[in-house]
């Protein structure tokens, strides 16, 4: 089967752009298989773009390839990255989006895209997703050569977005983290992962947790494990702390923010 | 050609979750050919998702495979279901969601899936559809046997939805249902069918449809066969007696809610 | 390969009726390629519908067969087209949506779809992007001869959109447009094509745009090629004129509509 190619971007469900992007891969590479990951990323807003990549790359097989389409500076001197990661297949802007596969333990190797004999002509400067990107991966699809598609770049040299504060105190038994995402459900996703817990305290039943002027004490097995209503905090399906509400909207009922501090201390001794 | 799988979820488009969802399947079973049915149920509205499942089900072809993935309970005690009716199998919890296939009279077969050798693993307590309904799926697609996925189950034993009530007087010619579902345009589906209608008068012109203070008179042929902006009564798509709005949304204008009394009149006799 | 199949719709991603029109597809030609092109179209909103088909159809290979449901008619006198133009096929209710193809000049043919022997039956009158247009797109699939779908229809018969007012004046350096669609970041599209600005002068940074009370002065390169926040114009991604504002919405910053006119000077001579 030829590789999966995955998009995420920030363009909307009201625009022809998803289509013409895939137009022009299926044109080139009519055996495409094309997944949408996401289009509703926030307009420019490349932290969500490279959390929702992160969060679901993991589930594709090898080999797959991905398109990663938030790129407010395109058309001017920034570059396209590909990027060989986990086995799989990484392309977009060299604006941080593509940072947690240039970090990941799996980081194979990172190449400027120069190749513009594959680009859609004449080439326009506000829309590379189409003139650039999906050829690239169309000609990938059609099995060209990873590095032949541009020139090596020092990992050490491209953009990467900051990742947000993570303290964790494992004597005194706190973890200073914060809000990464809110999900459709209005879930919070934090940065403090199941790991760190566990390395915090073997007895999940006492840990307390802190968001604003909410407090919750211990870990929930499932979201329907409280009352309905109720606050509660679990490790989520992508392995992090969430804080949600059983039947209910988190981020609504608690005013809740990307980058609000959580905080998680051991509590009491059994 | 392998079958289709289609999903139907409460999971919305801003994050991964419909998007991992596909690429566990697509890792495990390369060839599935997978179409969204609707991914914006409300949150944990397993009525609206089993009304969605239902309205699409006819007309996808023999063998295709529906995962429907609405789940407040996942994580808990909650069981998950595959079913055998209309010739297709039907993936989700046993909450409900899957009430029209268990009353169709095409059923054939429910189980209770108990198959942890295809689980992933480690199998989360918040994602079901990714860890369990996508791998099933996916080995269904590859030829699994339906029985050996889990063991027997009967349905009088498993969880239903209430059905709206729907009065039907032939005597007196009255029906008094309700509004079922809101649909994208305005549009107000009821649980009155056409063969109820059929049933209580041969004259469609002389009905009378009622809904809060509004009368609509007779059925109109098309959405467009009465004046822009006036309140009109057909059998919509579904096959059920619909509200709508000639050029405008029903809903907004009638103030209508699901779940809103509908009642109809036979009218005066020619 | 077999063709790929676009759909473009006003049925919103809240009810089962893409995915049904999918299922008829797939049901009669299993080995169709679906592609969504838009699916946010606003209700009964025809020229919207046939900009998005027109801003698309270049992107897509030969062959391909494209869906274009917009039909506040259904069900009443209207008739069905289908289009055959640029190489592609277009299928859609005869009320301006297919505009853009009847007027190519690579137009080849049209048809009023006449086969019956195709249709879903029972015929609704309310969803015949389901009943007609989905089996047609699978017959044409499976290879069917377009003449055979339908009778001859000749184009200057059939109902077309009024094209928004465009007036240059070369000699004074004048043109007058408008905006023709706002997209999801906000920017806003006009009429005015590249061809136009480059007869009205060799020096697009003395060119000057007005919409409103808002001038601006020089095309732009890119969106980021002015300071954050700032208005600027240059020429999108379709090819046209676009007013934008730099990582900001220019729609809500500018108060702009479509049909707002936008009136373009060629500027001082240098």
């Amino acid at each position: 089967m030829p590789p999966i190619i995955t998009l995420t971007t920030d363009f909307g469900l009201e625009d022809e752009y998803v289509g013409v992007t895939k137009g022009v891969i299926l044109g080139l590479a009519p055996q495409a298989r094309l997944i949408d990951l996401c289009h509703t990323i926030r307009p420019q807003d490349i932290r969500q773009g490279a959390f929702i990549l992160q969060a679901a790359a993991p589930y594709f097989p090898k080999e797959t390839i991905h398109l990663a389409v938030v790129d407010p500076g395109v058309g001017t001197n920034r570059q396209l990255l590909a990027v060989r990661a986990m086995g799989q297949i990484f392309l977009g802007p060299d604006n941080g989006i593509l940072t947690p596969f240039l970090q990941d333990p799996l980081f194979a190797e990172a190449i400027f895209l120069d190749c513009p004999h594959l680009y859609r002509q004449p080439l326009s400067t506000t829309f590379h997703g189409r003139d650039i990107l999906a050829p690239v991966a169309a000609a990938l699809t059609n099995g060209a050569g990873f590095s032949r598609l541009g020139i090596p770049a020092l990992k050490e040299n491209l953009i990467k977005l900051a990742s947000p504060t993570l303290q964790i105190d494992r004597i005194r038994g706190n973890i200073a983290g914060s809000v990464i995402h809110i999900d459709h459900f209005g879930n919070l996703t934090t940065n403090i992962h199941q790991r760190d817990l566990a390395g915090l305290t073997d007895d999940p039943a006492s840990i307390q947790i802190f968001h604003k002027k909410q407090q919750v004490l211990g870990l929930a097995n499932a979201y329907a494990s409280r009352t309905d209503g109720q606050v509660l905090a679990l490790i989520g399906s992508r392995g992090y702390l969430e804080l949600a509400v059983a039947r209910g909207n988190a981020a609504r009922i608690l005013g809740a923010e990307v980058d609000d501090p959580v905080r998680v201390t051991r509590g009491k001794k059994g």
